[in-house]
């Protein structure tokens, strides 16, 4: 087991219905120390590959992708995930489903901030069906720029998010990747 | 001029309705060699206080709070602005109104993660009628938890919120201070 999977074992806490809670270091409350661990671990992992900018979506992906960013010395763009009357001229936006609110969300980035040039690494929390995910590969595709990898933190890997991503040739690194929960004992069987 | 004044004057676009475009730096694309030198900055200025926490407000506040948390050594717990399928038992909530988005917002922050002897730096991009920041006050007094400071990285000083905060005794470092914005001439004037 890795560090984040430790992590997992230690404080993440499995609810019914696929719910695997880790609000206590990932998504609510952070843990930047953890996050730094991550940067350096992904660091590593994408040591061959030209990243020039960090792409994430709000909320939970961007204190990650910031701690993250430090360790490429690159800056983060985050996606919106609707209209704001202080996001003006032109965007890029995609229609994305969340899995965990069940609700449809414009994604949105601004033009200005992506480039043909781009050499992206995209950060997020969570990978479980891969919406958010298809939404911003959309918007940087929309932009002609280039995916240069994909740093998830927890991968469900009992939903299909991950599977179509790499099944479509992208290069990603999820740090832990979760292939079943029990909710009545707690226990989670990560990946080998 | 502090680096924040300069960033702010070279990369800030003011545009009509009191609007301070910040995006290319600090909400929206996010230059975190920039957060690193805030939190460089907050840690010179509260080094004469205990802080074991920090605490801020999705979304743009998270990337800065992360990146800050860093020189602290501390974990950081960001609010929610609505209510979340995620997040079950108990919450601490405040009712603000956000001045960008012209709309009331519930922010939410779950109690397992304040507690009383909590001692909480405050930390977010913008301060300008206050009403985000009266939320986050509110919610730590409900923990019984403490106030160490309160650090803003731009100020409209000439909105009321920095001036209600003063006066009721809380230490607010704001690294920026606007005083006045000409939409016209595009000058912005900060406090000395």
């Amino acid at each position: 087991m890795n560090f984040l999977e430790e992590r997992i074992i230690k404080d993440g806490v499995v609810k019914e219905g696929n719910i695997l809670k880790v609000d206590s270091f990932l998504n609510h409350q952070l843990d930047v120390e953890l996050f730094d661990k991550m940067g350096a671990e992904w660091k590593e992992r994408f040591k061959d590959v030209e990243i020039n900018k960090i792409l994430t979506i709000e909320a939970s992906g961007i204190g990650i992708a910031c701690v993250v960013a430090r360790h490429f010395g690159v800056p983060v763009v985050f996606a919106k995930k609707s209209q704001s009357v202080n996001l003006d001229g032109e965007m890029y936006t995609a229609e994305v489903e969340s899995f965990t609110h069940k609700n449809k969300n414009q994604v949105i980035v601004s033009k200005k901030f992506l480039n043909p040039d781009d050499k992206i690494l995209i950060i997020d929390d969570f990978l479980a069906n891969g919406c958010a995910l298809q939404g911003l590969i959309s918007i940087i595709n929309q932009a002609g720029a280039s995916v240069s990898g994909i740093g998830i933190a927890i991968e469900k890997g009992f939903q299909t998010g991950g599977q179509i991503i790499r099944n479509m040739g992208y290069r990603l690194e999820s740090l832990a990747i979760v292939d079943g929960m029990d909710a009545a004992t707690g226990e989670i069987t990560f990946r080998k």
